[in-house]
Parts: C-alpha cells; sequence; structure tokens
C-alpha cells in the first residue's frame, strides 16, 4: 500500500450468505493484490438507497484518508442509469449515480465527479445485474493502485443528489424519520442529539401510532423497565431503544417511518407535564 | 505474498455466527502471518455439497491465478472419507473428497490430486468433528507458503466426481434443476441462458407446482408487477426473480427443486401462445 | 506487522448486519495501517458475558503468539464500568472489565493487567455507547502497533474474574450448563469429553425436560435416526447434536440451561440400564 493510498472499503446490500462479495473482493486482489479490503457492512436492506446514504454519511469519517469506498445499493442496475466516482478532500467514492454517495460526499468536501465509461477499466464481460463486480470492484481496485480518476470517464457537474431527509416543522411539533434500524432493534431518528432538549432535561413526548416516548438516558445501561427511551445514539443523533429489547418491535416502527417530537421549554412549569 | 502465491479463498457451509471461521483464519495466519484470506462465502446451505459445488464452479475464474480454495461443505467428517488437494492449472483446492471441489476444479484443468495424508501438515490435535481448522486451514496455508502439493500424501486418480445436474430431457420439455438461491430469493437454474430462446423472444412457459413464468426481463429493474420472470443471472444461467421480492417465497422452490420447461420455436405462431 | 506483534482478533455481540464493526476496523486502519485485523466471530448472544467468555476461551490457542484480542460484550458501556488490558505469556486481551476476558486471559498466563484511563489512546470523541469504535478499537491498534500497555494507564490487581460454571453435584447425578450453541443448533455442556465414561463405553442418561440422551457417537456422521446423541465437540467438552437436525430446537435448551447427568460405571450389569 502506499503511503497515501487507503483501504478499499465495501458497502453493500448483498448480505453476506452468497458469493457476491467474495468475488467482489476476488476482482480486487486480482487487480491489485497488496490490496486492503474492508467491509463496512452488507446489511443494507435491500435497495433501501437513504439507509445506505445514511450509514455511509455516518461511517466515512472513522475511516483513514485516502480509503476509497465502493458502495452499491442498486434497484437500477441494468437499466441505463449512470455509475460514478466521486472525488472529494480525503476520500474517494464509487457507485451506482442515484444518490447513494451524496450525502457522505458532500461531507467530505467534493472536488470532481466522473462518469464511468472507459470500459478498459471493468471486467472483459459486464452482466446486466451484478455490476458490483463487474463494474464497482475493478474500478475501486484500479484507483488503489492509483489510478487518476479523469482516466475512468468524463466529468460531470449533476451527479444525483439525494439529501438526508431532516426534521420538519407540522404544527405544535416536528416529523422526525427513521434513518436506520440496527441489529438490536434500536431506531435512529434524524435529529442531532445535541438540537434536542429532552437530553437537557426538557419535557417532551415522541409519538409514533400508539407509542409515547417520554424518558431519556446518557446510555442504555442506564435504563430501568421496559419502556423505550431515547438515547444520545453512537453517531450523534436521537435513538430509541428499549432495555433488554428492541425498540423496533416494541414500537412497530422501522426505516423510514415518521415519529411526531413535541417538545416543552427545559424551564417548563411541572403543571405542563402529562 | 510471493508473486505466483495467491490468497487463501474460503468457502464453508459454517455461517457466520460461530467462531469456526476466526479459528480456521487463526491457524491460517499462525502458519503463515503474509497470507490474504477472502471469504468466498459461509452461506452454503448446510450440508448440501451440491450447492458448493456449483457456488465454487461459477466463482473461481474472479480470483487470480494462484488463488488456494479450501472449501468445507463435509457432512463425513470423521467417517474416514478421504481429504483431498487438487492442482490445477490456475488453481489449488483443499477440501474433503465428497464431490465439493470436482465441477470447479475440473472447469479449471485438473493435474494432479493428492490424499491429504501427511500428518505433519496438520494441528497436533485433530478431532473428529472440525476437519475444517484441524486439516484444512493448515494444509491450505502451507501452500500458500509455498509447499509443494506432494508433500501432503500419496498421488490419487480417482476423487470423487460429482457432476452439476443438467437438463434432462422429458416428453415435449426439459426438467431443470434449482442449482442455487441467494438472498434475494433468486432461483438459478441449470440452463445457460445462451442456451434459452426465450431470451432471443420465444415463447415459453417455465412450471413448478402452480407457478407459470412466461416473462424474461433483461435486468431485475426491468419488470413490472409481481409476477416471476426469467432474468439472465450474473452466473451466466436462467435466473427466476420476483421484482421487489422472494422468487423463492412466491414459486415454494429451493434448491434441488425441478421446474419443467417447454419452449416454442422463435418464429412460432401467436395461436400457438396460451 | 513486526515480527513478535500479532493480528488484531475481533469478537463482539454486534453482528454483522450493521457498519459497526466496519466502523472498528476503519479506526485500527486509520491507526495501523498494517494491521492485520481477524473477526473471531460477532454473533454472541447479545450481552451474554457467558457465551462470550466461553468462545474467547476455547478459540485463543488456536491463534499466533503475540495476538491482542478485542473481546466487546458489554452490557455495561457508559455506566462506569472499568475498560482493561489483560497481558498474558502469549497474548494480549483488551475490553470491558465485566469478565468476559477472565477465562481466556488466565488460561494464558496473566502478567499484568491495567485499567485504559490514557484518553490519549481513544478516539477524541468519545460516545456513551459505543466503546468498541471508540476506546477499544484505537487502544487494539495502538498495541498492535507495538505501545507498552503501561502507557494506557495504571495497573490494577482485581479485574472482574467470571469463572466458567463446571459441573455440580446433585444427588445421584451431576448438573452440567449449556455454555454455547453454534448456528447448526449443537450444545456445548461444560464437562471435558475425556471426563466422561459415556465416551468409554459406560451406560448414563443426560436429561433435561422431557428429553433423554442415551446415544454417544464418535462423530455427527456416524449418527442414524433422529435422536439427540452426546459427541466429542471440538472443543474438547461433550456436545449434545442431532443428525442433520438441531438439538436446540429437538430439545427446547439454550445457553445457560442446565441438564442432569446420571453415569453408571463402564462395567456395570446391563440389568442397570434402563
Amino acid at each position: 500500500m502506499t503511503a497515501d493510498v487507503g483501504p478499499v472499503v465495501l458497502m453493500t446490500d448483498f448480505g453476506t450468505s452468497d458469493p457476491f462479495v467474495g468475488m467482489m473482493k476476488g476482482v480486487i486482489h486480482g487487480i491489485f493484490p497488496e490490496v486492503t479490503v474492508i467491509d463496512l457492512t452488507h446489511g443494507i436492506r435491500p435497495q433501501n438507497i437513504m439507509q445506505g446514504a445514511f450509514v455511509l454519511y455516518r461511517s466515512v469519517s472513522y475511516f483513514p484518508k485516502g480509503s476509497i469506498f465502493c458502495a452499491v445499493v442498486d434497484p437500477g442496475v441494468g437499466t441505463g442509469r449512470r455509475a460514478v466516482a466521486i472525488q472529494t478532500r480525503d476520500h474517494r467514492f464509487v457507485g451506482p449515480d442515484n444518490g447513494l454517495l451524496w450525502a457522505a460526499a458532500s461531507s467530505s468536501g467534493i472536488e470532481s465527479a466522473v462518469s464511468l465509461e472507459n470500459q478498459r477499466f471493468f471486467l472483459d464481460e459486464v452482466s446486466a445485474t451484478f455490476h458490483g463486480r463487474d463494474i464497482f470492484a475493478p474500478v475501486s481496485a484500479h484507483l488503489a493502485a492509483g489510478l487518476c480518476p479523469d482516466r475512468l470517464g468524463p466529468r460531470i457537474t449533476d451527479p444525483v443528489r439525494l439529501a438526508l431527509p431532516g426534521p420538519e416543522s407540522a404544527g405544535n411539533g416536528t416529523i422526525l424519520t427513521v434513518l436506520d434500524q440496527d441489529i438490536y432493534g434500536n431506531l435512529t431518528l434524524n435529529l442531532k442529539a445535541e438540537s434536542f432538549s429532552g437530553f437537557r432535561g426538557g419535557g417532551f413526548v415522541l409519538e409514533f401510532k400508539k407509542t409515547r416516548v417520554i424518558q431519556t438516558h446518557a446510555a442504555y445501561g442506564r435504563a430501568a423497565g421496559d419502556a423505550p427511551f431515547a438515547v444520545p445514539g453512537s453517531h450523534g443523533y436521537i435513538e430509541i431503544a428499549v432495555r433488554n429489547g428492541s425498540a423496533a418491535r416494541a414500537t412497530g416502527a422501522t426505516v423510514g417511518d415518521r415519529w411526531i417530537l413535541t417538545e416543552r421549554p427545559v424551564c417548563g412549569s411541572a403543571m405542563e407535564r402529562t
């Protein structure tokens, strides 16, 4: 590995039961045997571009400068959607041009983007259903080996922009969207923990269908009972959790569902509390 | 890594929940610290030799020359079945002598095979239930470190041959067998896409129990509705898929099940269509 | 990698669906790019410290000298429990001070232990919920890069000791506890196979609720029928298994459940057998 080229980091919705990821690694090592490959995750929900975009966005800062993120959540494979490589200040991103890379790349300072068109850097045969193996893996390996991105195809200025949804005002409250659900069933909401008065002692109600969350804790291990509570997640956002249980199962909510947050001032009178 | 020795590639039915694969990697790194280990998959269905044989067969061409495939799907472990290493033109294969390696090795040009009998290259203690850790991992590591296969044991000329099932004629039609099912529920049938007139516009019916498949698409993203359809898979075979769903669940079919294909000439009259 | 520093070996209860493990690897590679990282397993049952302790204990001897085990099963994260690094004759262990590391470390010859307090070797921001990424990963990477453990914090002499449960006498019999359950449903009991007269021909009954196990086999492949049987496991303990099935499902037992073993002398008369 040269001094300023980092690992190839893979993120897909392929799961790990099938040989798809293994074949991608075979292709990458065949092109650049000295490469380091790291699995970020292959557990993105099938075709859930928004979840993939959020997971990539929250993860990039933990990887060394020069990392090449090869991300594939690609419902449009084989339909003519573009493929892109984006150069940022610190990293490179390779994947389908469907917005998956946008939040992460733009947080990392986009410098240029190219459309992947030079077939010389693809596998000889490109299938209609598996561009992860046939296009994105070999392109990532060539970049890791030092290829200049401009060799991959023409510059573009219009990669698909997919902004992660932000909090939305609604009457007295705020609509928050579930961005991620982890294996424990913890739910990530799209509000920064530092913007949430509940973590500073303020009264609040967070509602989804029949569930009302009114408690906060500083860490999972500090909760008691089985009521869902809000906790500052390790990604800096609000997380809904249940002690020794699954908030997703307890509340019925999952990625994309919308909660309503009603906050009361930190110094509000006790009478305002329900 | 020397110039002409490739990575050790692992394929098992061990899953990834248990420490089995991790222990194999510990053994391999202990013998040859500079090794590169790649997981092809550990999600072969338990003891399903045929699925394992197909997955290995369809995957080898994506790995660099000199790769050492260490494959373990081994219902007969501890019963006296032989263990083998097979040298081919491009690769080496290590595993139980139960046919698992045959399709992949023979497609890669078999040059010689040996029975693993030299205990010097095993762990000191060999359990009756985990030859992956005790025999196949250390043997693979020694091969990666440059050991000549003939040091492992005597040459044999009769490794177990397990041919993947081919299409079978039956009356007016052809019987096709499901070789693989991926995590999305897509089903791989044992007919090369290039041999299927349906992809060139011909009329056809593919039947399994109550399911009738009569449509084709060039890629998943081009389908509409929820009827199962045929698509050229990334492995070059016919795949049965459902848009945003699982063909396995929709049809009830899984690995080993048999479908009946009835084709009509590409130029057949419309009246022949049901 | 220097000659005497081994790989960083990860064991957690994080699963592999989420980006948690990937972020830990990003942190580790950022600190020490030449590191080798091996996944032992991420499939420990959530917060099951005893299972994690057993899996680590049974696995360490398969890893090279100098390995750094970074183990995280951490229900008390964020509650003020200590974090530790333990130096043994052959290895180093990093994780929460909740007993998880104890059985493995003490079997490997403990030389010293330190409390992780020097924040210079943590990430700049330490969350309340993910010390795997923020503390244990960077500390492990620094150790792999050659850091002396005493730089991490003050020596301690009282790390939490968690002994794995041993067999307990009870009337005529012995109470055995399930230490582990693998993906096939095989159950590991806490009795060394070499201490079990059943494997030397002795009569015995192993009971859990309605299940009575009275047969042994030398390997899985030697069993017939679907009755649960005892087999010497690859870890050296008794394992309860079912041919082509799951002993966990067949018996209803899982990690932590207790069986009753009644043995009869190897030379006992047939009339004693039920």
